[in-house]
């Protein structure tokens, strides 16, 4: 196939950090939706529903923070899950102005699903590199995340 | 600011790969937006941009390989592109059904103004990288687009 073609033959140091993570990113997605495209959500929405598979009551707040996505954004995409059942709102007793979220039964089921799709990809990625490399890896990425936040804030 | 709070006291280890690489594509977005926002141009026209200064002539096709993004939406990203007359499009002497493209010289100006974005955003976030680090990063990237675009096409 010639995009593996392509890609196989450029050296790596010719491909910019930036160029190298949007790539990664896009094939990503494609992946991710060739899975939940049944399913009538999206890339991003499969991503909510995995967070809080793993925290639950999460505030809308802490859903953009964590995914670093505004909170118009993050509540679109909340609103449309919320209409097809895949989550609940509820407003904090203490704190009116702010909604708390978890999954529905049918939600959690979905993102169970969603959590395959990602261990399979990350399984795959991952199967020739060490232990010890790939923390060295999340070490350097996540090095990144917090030097790019550090300059959109100059 | 809590965003970055959150991400310097959550362990790397504790991050999947796949949430790593969409929060850097994100926030890098971010900031190549706060960039060209003035230019009336988008992040994904700005990598157009940015490739056809290094590589003229270029068909549109080849721009959807090189980006791994479909037909429909370069063509579509291009069309406008052409529009405000920052790129040209002419039809291939000897295969008619294929465009050549190419930047105009207002292009080419805009292009080399993101191109200095991107290199800020480079140099800023390998400052604390050695070389060597460096290549063994984009390594490991390319590795990981390699194995997406393999693991798509199963």
């Amino acid at each position: 196939m010639k995009d593996l073609k392509y890609f196989k033959e450029i050296p790596s140091t010719d491909l910019p950090l930036g160029a190298l993570i949007s790539i990664i990113h896009r094939v990503q997605n494609i992946n991710i939706n060739q899975g939940i495209k049944k399913l009538g959500i999206n890339a991003s929405q499969a991503g909510y529903l995995l967070k809080l598979l793993h925290s639950t009551n999460m505030t809308q707040d802490e859903l953009s923070t964590q995914y670093h996505i505004d909170k118009g954004a993050v509540a679109r995409g909340l609103c449309r899950l919320e209409e097809d059942e895949f989550i609940i709102r509820k407003r904090n007793q203490t704190n009116k102005r702010c909604y708390q979220i978890s999954l529905t039964p049918k939600g959690e089921e979905v993102a169970k699903e969603i959590e395959k799709l990602n261990n399979i990809w990350e399984e795959h990625i991952c199967k020739d590199l060490t232990q010890e490399k790939k923390e060295e890896l999340q070490e350097n990425l996540k090095m990144i995340v917090l030097k790019t936040i550090e300059l959109n804030e100059k």
